[in-house]
């Protein structure tokens, strides 16, 4: 990712120096006329802003600890995933060393970066967003998202939250019907060729976000309980066919929770209302040992 | 539904005789032509075809038990969900009281039956569903899908666990955000306006289905273990937000085993492989007893 990130600076004009931990892979970012540092301390001081994409929130402190003196007065600007928490404790660490510094990440695999349609999220000082937000734009549509900077890797999280959701639910889905000898490909047109398009249509989904934020969940066309009779049979029909059953018997549970909480006469998405609570414990961890 | 399916008969122009178990919920089909049946033996007489479409398999033939002689040479079109090895159970008793029999599933909710787009699904006999097809076409668009009577009900699992997949997805990044303030309204624009529909298109996810069939996954781009570690961050985060955090955990925990079995260097599709294979016992059930 850090390769994408400096041939696209490199190739939309930007002055470049770059480093990392092993020099030879700078290679290549060289022959295109990118400057090559030996410490991190002289990257960083070539430039008065620093892009920074690396694991995980400490390999970056630990990374550019050693540049902390040369970094003050200067801006980070952070692209790796991690948890809000870990990002709110990076603004503490880049304050208390004086360094300006802007969370963010990255919503597209590198093949993608700087070209049309990628998109980038930022959270944090929007004071160094501004200053900054040229160069970010020459990397993908820049989307400032709030002061809060834990909100990019928020966002970030929350939307491969939902794409490994809905990968496992058609992997899920194909191998059940594989049990029974129907190939992907044939499933695949009538599951996401019909289906999936037309009845969980993402536009179609979008248009009920305001109920979410009502809390309005009206069970006239359905209700929850007859949703969780249709999760009852996913759930029996995974055990009888001999395919994994995880997944169908937490939404099953789920389903059944929100049911005991009331929500049994409204319609499918009051599992909402469930998915906003920390989970309970287990019967077994909640129940006091004698 | 199944007043639904009257309705659509009558504007079509097909002669109709109808039975409820509560004769008063058939006065607005009457008023519309259909003729009321006394008992269910007198109804299943006046046609060749009878459809029938109730809660489940038991209660299918619990009505049609008194009926049965009076079946026997005709056909029966059952439209009710349940799994796989119900409808074979159909088929038997079917069989044993020499009736036609076909079983069918509806992909669509009431208001969308007779409609432009509206899909039934069908599995058994082909000779039955031949025989039958132009009336179930007033219905639906009829999809035949083999002779096991299962597939029907199969399909229509398989599709309804994608979607609350989804749905839960959805309704879970919703949640995520939503702890930090971010309103269903807001995160839907990024997250269903752009970034599902782009990253998660759904003809994108039908051109790997060919690579399910060949248990094919290259992690030439990405990879498990890379996957895993945004499965964990998904986790920590949902923890951390103070949200539901069953489904991350399971998908982790799902990634994980998965890795176990050797392909952490294939790409995420991998899990496919694992989904193929029973829910294995956990730990604590499988570890045998003093």
């Amino acid at each position: 990712m850090g390769k994408a990130l400096a041939q696209t600076l490199l190739k939309k004009g930007h002055p470049l120096t770059v480093w990392n931990r092993t020099p030879g892979k700078a290679d290549d970012l060289v022959a295109m006329g990118a400057r090559r540092a030996r410490t991190v301390a002289e990257a960083v001081t070539a430039s008065p802003l620093t892009i920074v994409c690396l694991t995980d929130y400490d390999t970056m402190r630990k990374v550019l600890e050693p540049a902390a003196e040369a970094l003050g007065g200067r801006t980070v600007v952070n692209l790796n995933s991690g948890t809000p928490a870990e990002a709110r404790a990076a603004v503490t660490w880049s304050q208390e060393r004086g360094v300006d510094y802007l969370d963010g990440a990255i919503m597209v695999p590198p093949p993608m970066v700087g070209e049309p349609g990628a998109v980038f999220l930022y959270s944090g000082s929007p004071a160094v967003f501004a200053r900054h937000s040229e160069t970010l734009t020459s990397l993908g549509d820049p989307r400032y998202l709030g002061q809060d900077p834990g909100l990019a890797v928020l966002y970030n999280t929350a939307m491969l939250d939902m794409m490994y959701a809905t990968l496992n639910g058609w992997l899920h889905a194909t191998a059940l019907v594989g049990s029974a000898n129907v190939s992907a490909r044939e499933f695949a047109e009538l599951a996401l060729g019909w289906f999936m398009p037309v009845v969980v249509d993402y536009a179609v989904l979008a248009r009920q976000a305001p109920d979410l934020d009502a809390g309005h969940y009206p069970g006239t066309l359905s209700t929850l309980e007859m949703n969780l009779n249709a999760l009852d049979h996913i759930t029996r029909t995974s055990e009888e066919q001999g395919v994994h059953s995880g997944h169908p018997r937490l939404m099953k549970e789920i389903a059944e929770r929100a049911v005991a909480e009331g929500h049994g006469g409204e319609n499918y998405l009051a599992v909402h209302e469930l998915f906003k609570k920390a989970t309970l414990p287990t019967e077994e961890t909640s129940t006091p040992r004698p």
